[in-house]
């Protein structure tokens, strides 16, 4: 693991490390957040951040204006890249920003030629919190969200892995990519032509399945431009409805995709995921 | 004035607009951020806010964090660019990131080829607050704040009008440009050899010349990798001593130049500004 940037920050530090990640055969980029007085004797828990389409680990940690709250409540954020990186890595053949570099989906890719390196699945929900707890003062407490693409992979992860996370909550996600042109064309790519094994990463299909416990928030812009299309919360809904799983989902009048929307809310989640964190 | 980009904000709005201006001889961007229940009969005083080097309209609503305070005090934020723009603007030959093009230096230029646009100090201080107040719900009382660059301009426009801004402030201002290297080779360009005529838009000597009475709030990181060569805040201290002028420097162990830093410090810096706009 190696430093590669490092500021103070509202008493804490935030810092950015590359490392030869396994999982996804490549050299990967994360950003941690510490607040202050995290120590061994003081470990703290830890918000993972998944960011959307085109972002790497930066753009949470330089726009959201989380970690004002985040140093005052205790609490490491910890955000990944949006997929694998480096000159071996495939990308899609037209550059499109929604598939290939900078559009993992968090998912493990099952074909060529993505198999070798697009499996963020494994990368962020296993081999990254190995790395993050056994090198920072933070305790074995993880709590998810994410943007967008983020948000997807925030909720999905935290559905099919809650003995993992103890709160997921989600920005703008696309709730339903079997069901939109950005999840059919991912998920075509990365995992085949089989839709059966594509909701197993479709976070309203797996919420539809059963009933599930883990505490879920979702934040939502009314004037989001990619809400009827590509977003689609009413899965959400609906698919809380079917299996009688408690689901608080906010609607926002005015509000768009950008970050200006996440920063008007963060501190909600912070408060959420604290609230269930054990930290208020 | 054409609207290009608007976002809701922690209630309020972030905006950015295009305009011809004349004292730049150019189109000019620049965003604002109004605060919710801004309104002809509800007008809110206007922070001015110069950005450094490199940077546009747009860092400072990105990074900096401000406006959920902003917005709880009921302040409205102004960024304007760093330097004129547009295809017909010299640029420094070499393309250098401190001369030309995101590099005005808040200066009335005297030079060729320079002069016809490089009037940023007219366009900050006069044309755009003018713009401002005739097509915004806002008072006509002004503060005004910047970084780096922007923290210079600021300084020296508050010192210069103190009649037009009621408070001051600067996050690692380049505080003494007469004598370091950004400024030698800024002013030199812009306003050519005589050295006499520099100090006109130095902060440290219009500190010197007399006692001011505006209020002065200045932020430093120990830790800032340009503090020593560039920006020299013992050069303020030294001065408000020399002329007694009241100035609050306040030095961060361990923070460098970046919004991180500004992030950390910047409600301070809205309730200093906010304390002498009356708004608490």
């Amino acid at each position: 693991m190696e430093l590669i940037a490092e500021n103070r920050a509202f008493g804490g530090r935030h810092c950015r490390y590359k490392h030869a990640a396994s999982t996804v055969n490549c050299e990967m980029t994360f950003a941690i957040f510490l607040p202050p007085f995290a120590s061994e004797d003081n470990p703290v828990p830890v918000l993972y951040w998944l960011s959307g389409l085109t972002c790497t680990d930066e753009n949470f940690m330089q726009k959201a204006g989380a970690m004002k709250l985040a140093a005052e409540l205790g609490m490491a954020i910890v955000a990944p890249d949006t997929s694998p990186r480096g000159d071996d890595v495939p990308d899609d053949s037209d550059g499109a920003y929604d598939m290939g570099l900078g559009a993992g989906f968090y998912v493990n890719a099952t074909q060529a030629p993505w198999k070798t390196h697009y499996q963020m699945y494994d990368y962020v929900t296993k081999e990254l919190p190995e790395l993050i707890e056994s090198s920072f003062p933070v305790t074995g407490e993880r709590a998810i969200s994410g943007h967008s693409m983020g948000g997807h992979g925030a909720l999905v992860i935290g559905l099919r892995a809650p003995e993992r996370y103890v709160s997921v909550s989600a920005f703008s996600p696309v709730a339903n990519p079997t069901q939109c042109p950005w999840g059919e064309k991912a998920f075509s790519q990365y995992l085949g032509e089989d839709r059966e094994l594509w909701k197993e990463y479709d976070a309203a299909c797996l919420l539809a399945q059963k009933q599930h416990y883990v505490p879920l928030l979702v934040e939502q812009g009314h004037a989001d431009q990619f809400l009827n299309e590509q977003l689609k919360p009413e899965a959400l809904v609906n698919a809380a409805q079917q299996s009688d799983t408690q689901l608080t989902l906010n609607m926002h009048e005015g509000y768009d995709h950008s970050y200006f929307f996440i920063a008007s809310f963060i501190d909600d989640h912070l408060q959420f995921h604290a609230s269930h964190l054990g930290l208020i």
